[in-house]
């Protein structure tokens, strides 16, 4: 008899419900209750509010991190309740369950295996109206996580599209800005691999182009510019950021969510 | 030998310390010195601060659905430090430990056994004058987990009543908004048991009166009304709510927590 | 063979990232991956933002109530990417990983042995310029509660200093706010070691002088003054914190983070 046992399963959850919500706690009771042995991952919960692309940045930023075999619950779904599908996803060794409204993008970019959540065995109790994060994801989970076989959620399905990212336009690449962090860093849907292999060291073949400034040139980190000084660089979720070191992006440039970001290259 | 060991028992926390607050981490740090095999269910620590009737309403919420055995620490207690008492309550199959000014009535509503904690055995730590949660209710939580029995906390209690909640007047029903939420929906404490057998399909027969608004007949989700509409439905936490799709029914209406809420029955 | 494993090391983490934030989840997922085994505490995660001085208040707070043998994680760390050195503190049978820039200062000052984190062994994938909790200390913390030896993550260091806390000034004790917490308490960088065995029965030989007011006397807790009524007193955190009964301190005095307190004591 080995003494070890098999490390626990995990659940990883991901919502706009807000830190701290009975939302969320709702979903942790669900969880520990049919499928006591497994542990939760929260991986975020402040994606503002229905903002589907967000919740797809986050998704994308997170779960590479996570365990072999992970199953997410992924819930920023402003059209619960209507006629939107839920999915369920194989992808990368892991599964992910949600809304089909592009919140899934990052793992239907690689997906093996895409089915419709459709098989009410899974979730024998009352299900709301408001809340099938709580009632359908979150039991449908739990039983992946007990063997459950993925091909028992549903049928196979095709999703929607991801939402829009960010665009090749003459002269460069046309993106918004996600959200600002905590910090009032300002982290746009432009991906770093744009970047790669260009020189990062205050090189001026980039602009970077977002409210009323004209940002020259890529920095590494924070240290790399004075104090109150504004750079552009590639942040720790591999897309491009733009702050102020000690201070605030957001508020300096009186940009946020929704704002343009163009990235031009000097020829 | 069984390779399965029985699943951690679980500790439910529900406060109004704000998510990510010292006051929970240090409640958690307590719980896992104590009670290493437990596992720390975070159920709502967005209570807002002092509001023992939300405290009910989310607790209410919660509960129902965490594993049987669950013992629940409750901190919603502005009167910490003066003479209200701790109580522990065995309902459910689970167990509940809070301030006795109404946060409990949830648990209260069905009790099998009230108890006020009293045996300073169980907290031998120095007891702070304002921090109960932490000195007193989560180290009596390790030992109720760790298998000591529930009548060793104190003596049988009588608790003081729960708060008031919504109340039958002459034409209908008169209630408050709890609060609101993160989508500006706003949770009222009229139960949705009080429309149970209606028709929920737009009938005219119930009004809900709000701020200035007066709306007709309850829908089941958003989806039912175009982008920017007001809709009255009972919500995933079974209560009346009010909210508007894709927008915040507390900005639209102006109101808040505490705001007066009126249904009324067409004869 | 014995039923009973032992329990499973805890990590401890404490941030300024914000609760509910992806940087967070992020470290979760990190954790999960390189220690399924491990559990992990969020002591707090609410620090203003690179507010160093208040998550030294935080961690000294907090980590004395952690198990034996926790491992913490400790991000307030706004030169990132620049010059300062990470470091590893073994104090109180606890091991803490941080910047050195005064954030573990609880922990330095009662070190048993303070080492750099050097051995890129121990962190093996791509760091980025931005996020050395999650590509660094983390993972060197899976390392830890696996079982690595301390000595190996790099050469004994010596810690450049706390941050400034309260002093001694003529007549008193000068100190400062650190931060307002949910419910408008002012909670100050003043010792409550500095009152041990005064009377705290409303004793009029302390003044604390905060904004316009100046408060005669050390209450208990908040019930021993009026509704609406200041108080000064040692907090569960003990130090000196600032109060108003059902009320916000921060809103009365007009005053917050970094404001002036000064503690009398009448001859």
């Amino acid at each position: 008899v080995s003494g070890a046992a098999a490390p626990a399963p995990f659940v990883a959850l991901l919502t706009d419900f807000g830190p701290g919500s009975y939302y969320v706690g709702q979903m942790h009771a669900v969880l520990a209750r049919l499928a006591p042995r497994a542990r939760v991952l929260d991986l975020a919960h402040d994606c503002p509010a229905g903002r589907v692309e967000v919740g797809a940045y986050l998704l994308g930023r997170t779960w590479p991190h996570c365990p072999p075999g992970t199953v997410h619950v992924v819930v920023v779904d402003p059209g619960v309740g209507g006629e939107r599908a839920l999915l369920a996803v194989r992808a990368g060794g892991q599964v992910f369950l949600g809304p089909d409204n592009g919140v899934l993008g990052p793992a239907l970019g690689q997906a093996e295996e895409v089915r419709r959540i459709a098989n009410e065995r899974l979730f024998p109790g009352s299900v709301s109206a408001t809340f099938h994060g709580r009632d359908v994801l979150a039991p449908v989970a739990a039983r992946l996580v007990a063997g459950t076989p993925f091909a028992e959620v549903g049928p196979i399905a095709v999703a929607a599209g991801p939402p829009p990212g960010a665009r090749l336009v003459d002269g460069g690449v046309e993106g918004s800005v996600l959200f600002e962090d905590r910090f009032g860093n300002l982290v746009t849907n432009v991906p770093g691999s744009l970047f790669e292999g260009w020189p990062a060291d205050g090189a001026q073949e980039v602009r970077v182009l977002i409210g009323a400034a004209t940002l020259a040139g890529l920095r590494r980190t924070y240290a790399d510019v004075g104090a109150g000084e504004l750079l552009a660089y590639v942040g720790s979720g591999e897309h491009l950021e733009v702050a102020v070191r000690g201070g605030s992006a957001a508020a300096v440039l009186g940009v946020g969510a929704g704002a343009r970001v163009r990235v031009e290259v000097a020829r």
